[in-house]
């Protein structure tokens, strides 16, 4: 080893001890005769002096070393004048006997430090740099540690993780593929699987019984905000059991990974069908970390001359406790907030309820004191709330309202970092109707099966059906999804076919799927969870990509190492492939 | 849950307990009024009993049920009048009350058994019901847990998991990659990594200095048998190490994965050079479980008048030790061996050294007792030994009498199962001269760094210079290989003009790097492992598809998916592409 220690291990028991370290240079300062040196490494910093009186040599030398030079320095361990307590080392120092530069470094584009000056792109293209500093580097060992905790546990309680190919077949149903040319088979093409849905469902038939992975998954669909095209999954299956197995056995994990890594206990986790979910909260994964549930509104309000309520659909508001002294300025603003395009309401209406127990409205010109009054009764305000209130039709006003809600439990610093409040959603609908392509698709994917009571209706009202499927979401972001699965040929032969797909195209894409249902499938489960992001919300952080190494900036793009890019006609040509105009 | 135990919890202990069981219908047999049926999981498999005269109606429902079924059965443990030894549920059996089928199957298209009918096409077409038999099953279950062994060693010596991106640049040099076409980035691709080997080393520049990643790897190659485009490395690399580290570490995880998972204490992992090995084994991956070692022979076998000899560069044999006794059909059969067009040697030259210290040889009327005796010498060769003996251009009859030596010792029994010989071959050359290109490629890698004192050679004599490069061998199988890398831009340039490639080239190509290289790059080097090979040599095994879930074949497809396969029209036409005729 060309050091000793580390530059986070050497403490006051270590004074008189002859060291070799070897890092970064973080920083240095003259003072008097002396020069000091930060030193960095993975694990800390160290201090080393320089005695300008002692060796003026070596001093010289250590003078010319720049910013992020790697260099090896062997000298005494001391007790420091001065002690640091922020760090761990900061009761000692190194008096320096000999220096050795093991590599310079160029003057880096942005600094390292906590809190760099780089923008997004820069830091993207020298992210071998960026990576340096304490936040990112910190993550990535946070991701680390989670990794390790998951699979201790899932091995734990019996799961096996199993690897599943990543050159499989594509399944055009869902989202884009990514496609890789076969070389060897000229003409077809191989797809990066965007789940290991199919296979963890086959080692089910296989009678593995308890799968896990930790995996590597890919979608190409046009990229969002903190979307990656290539994203890491804590995928999951287990055989003989009903959805009660699988939220209690996860609700297991999820325990085990507050306990292990953030030192939360948490006690249980809450449940909510998605049907309360999208009355409550107007979302299918509520923050609920805040109350501010919803109150439908219609029978109080739709027997007046506002023409607007009555011609709604529905009526709905919530209450926001002690916020009736918010001026009239702010009312405004949250009025503009709601008729924002992206959130794209037409008003938004408020009930001051007033200390002395009248009420101040918007539309106290429509509504008398008495109907307010009840109004208030109905929402469960008080002297000194305020109510706001909007309408519409259901699915819209419910998205609109959910927006008002979030950005006041914002406002209100009701999203508290450091809280955690997991939840299911459960009972999700099979299906989900599209309008503008007129079909149904499916609203977790086409394995889920239908609840077993509501499989006749799959023939008569398939909008109707309900699936074993839920969600797991805390603070208001979907970290996992699962589902009991169809496990008889014909079941999924009739999903597919409510899907719209004829029976030669789910042949040929899932028949070796229901061709294994044939040969004793067990009725299976499971769940997947997107490992970005539980490591980006469990450090209260909305962005996967500090939590990814190597992470594609929006355009599906590594700046870094300038990919996707070019590739020689030689390639091209092996492929036997060519681009059209 | 639908079950209450597996099929391998239950025992003596149980009886008279009401329990509730599922799996899959292994066997079932009528005897008398009874029907015995062996009900199979992933644990083990317990005897189910129907007693036609307890409950004919449920007995008939039993007798109906076929192989592979899946069946739900809830009944009382019972002692068992004859008991089986073989299996740990063997003590008891269950007398059922009710049972449910919960899914039919077919007849599997081949046996269900340790031992299958089924060949291999036909086995990986219907994966999914191979993967149910006890010895593919095995092995998976062995994976899993090397896998948690090797993540639980390397976590505890600091080494932290980073996940590195799958979609990256091509890099040509090298083996071929798999490419991705880009849709959002049209006529551009990105590749598959043949190794996260840029991304590690730019993590050592970024500073994590113990990283390590178990990592799906791509190989655009056409396919050798036992080769899959698909593998599994487990990857590493430390910074601020010599080689002397790396393989003290490296030896402590191979250490620890012995006593783990196979109970076995390896002492020390021997040691040899690459130039001793070829000398002495004719191989860079000698199966050293048995010796055999050559012995060259030019000084002892060309001064007399055999022309073969004379006119040959290298003359050496070995010695099958006790072998004396060897007929002559036998004998043929070894020069039958090596004239094989796979080996393609000239003949094979035999001395026997007879009880009566005579020598009997092939060519002996070319030589005297005396040069005969003079050979038995230096072979250390005593009365009852045999000598083999080739000769020609020395790479050529190392590589021929290698094989000769391995197909001895298998013949000799001396590759024994169940025993393993860990071997590190050090001191690689750099480069490799290939004759047909005439050019130099990298022996390992163009990462490899060239030995200190080797590096004045680089201008003068490319092809002598050594590289602190190491494989890891466990008999005769390369398990890892790896090195100290370049650190310098500079070095790093020089080594991409030996090879071959212009300075734009190696910019388009490894800019990124060698501009990481200017920032601050630490002395590092790492190692690699074959995760699918160490499956499978530690269950002496010659072949990764039996430790591969989902398996490609030979062809490069999968014939249960049946991918590759051809994509819609409007896949190829978001992606621009079309086919060159």
């Amino acid at each position: 080893m060309l050091r000793t220690h580390t530059c986070e291990e050497l403490n006051i028991s270590n004074v008189n001890q002859k060291v070799t370290l070897c890092g970064w240079l973080q920083k240095n300062r003259k003072l008097g005769g002396m020069l000091f040196v930060d030193l960095r490494d993975r694990y800390g910093i160290t201090q080393l002096v320089f005695n300008n009186e002692r060796n003026s040599e070596l001093c010289e030398i250590a003078e010319s070393l720049g910013r992020e030079w790697v260099i090896q320095a062997t000298g005494t361990v001391a007790e420091r004048y001065s002690k640091n307590k922020n760090i761990t080392t900061g009761d000692i120092e190194i008096i320096v006997d000999a220096v050795t530069v093991l590599n310079r470094s160029e003057i880096p584009p942005f600094t390292i430090e906590d809190e760099s000056d780089g923008g997004d792109e820069l830091r993207l293209k020298y992210r071998y740099l960026d990576l340096r500093r304490n936040p990112v580097k910190n993550n990535l060992i946070f991701r680390h540690n989670l990794s390790i905790e998951i699979r201790n546990y899932m091995n734990g309680i019996g799961f096996l993780e199993i690897e599943t190919p990543f050159l499989i077949k594509s399944t055009p149903e869902g989202a884009r593929d990514f496609l890789v040319p076969s070389r060897m088979n000229p003409c077809e093409f191989y797809a990066l699987p965007q789940s290991p849905q199919t296979f963890k469902q086959l080692l089910m038939i296989s009678g593995y019984d308890r799968y896990f992975q930790i995996v590597r998954c890919f979608r190409d669909e046009d990229l969002r905000a903190d979307r990656q095209p290539e994203f890491t999954q804590i995928d999951c299956e287990m055989s003989f059991v009903e959805q009660e197995d699988i939220l209690q056995t996860f609700e297991g994990l999820i325990k085990h990974i507050f306990h292990k890594v953030k030192g939360i206990d948490i006690e249980s986790i809450s449940r909510i069908t998605f049907e309360d979910a999208m009355r409550l909260y107007g979302s299918d994964k509520p923050d609920t970390r805040f109350g501010m549930s919803f109150v439908e509104l219609n029978d109080k309000l739709q027997h007046r001359a506002f023409s607007v309520f009555n011609n709604s659909e529905l009526v709905v508001g919530f209450v926001a406790k002690g916020c009736a002294h918010y001026s009239r300025k702010q009312l405004d603003a949250f009025t503009d907030f709601v008729k924002r395009p992206q959130i794209g309401a037409g008003g938004l209406v408020y009930i001051i309820c007033n200390e002395d127990s009248t009420f101040k409205s918007s539309v106290e010109k429509f509504y008398s004191q008495e109907d307010l009054a009840s109004v208030a009764e109905k929402c469960n305000a008080f002297a000194g709330d305020l109510i706001l209130i909007m309408s519409g039709e259901t699915k819209k006003v419910r998205k609109q309202l959910c927006e008002l809600r979030l950005e006041m439990g914002k406002q209100l610093g009701l999203c508290r970092a450091g809280e955690y409040k997991p939840l299911w959603v459960i009972d999700f609908p099979l299906l989900e109707w599209d309008d503008e392509t007129q079909r149904f698709y499916a609203k977790h994917h086409p394995f889920t099966a239908p609840k077993p009571e509501h499989l006749a209706l799959m023939d008569t009202r398939p909008g109707a059906v309900l699936a074993n499927a839920y969600d797991l979401v805390i603070n208001g972001t979907e970290i996992g999804g699962g589902s009991i699965r169809i496990y008889s040929k014909e079941l999924q032969q009739k999903m597919f076919s409510v899907l719209g797909l004829s029976t030669e195209e789910a042949h040929n894409q899932f028949g070796f799927l229901m061709n294994a249902f044939q040969y004793g499938c067990p009725p299976h489960g499971g769940i997947a969870f997107g490992f970005d992001r539980l490591c980006a919300i469990l450090n209260d952080s909305d962005s996967i990509r500090d939590f990814i190494a190597f992470p594609k900036n929006n355009s599906g793009r590594d700046p870094m190492l300038d990919a996707p890019a070019t590739i020689n006609p030689a390639q091209l040509k092996e492929l036997g492939i060519s681009f059209k105009n």
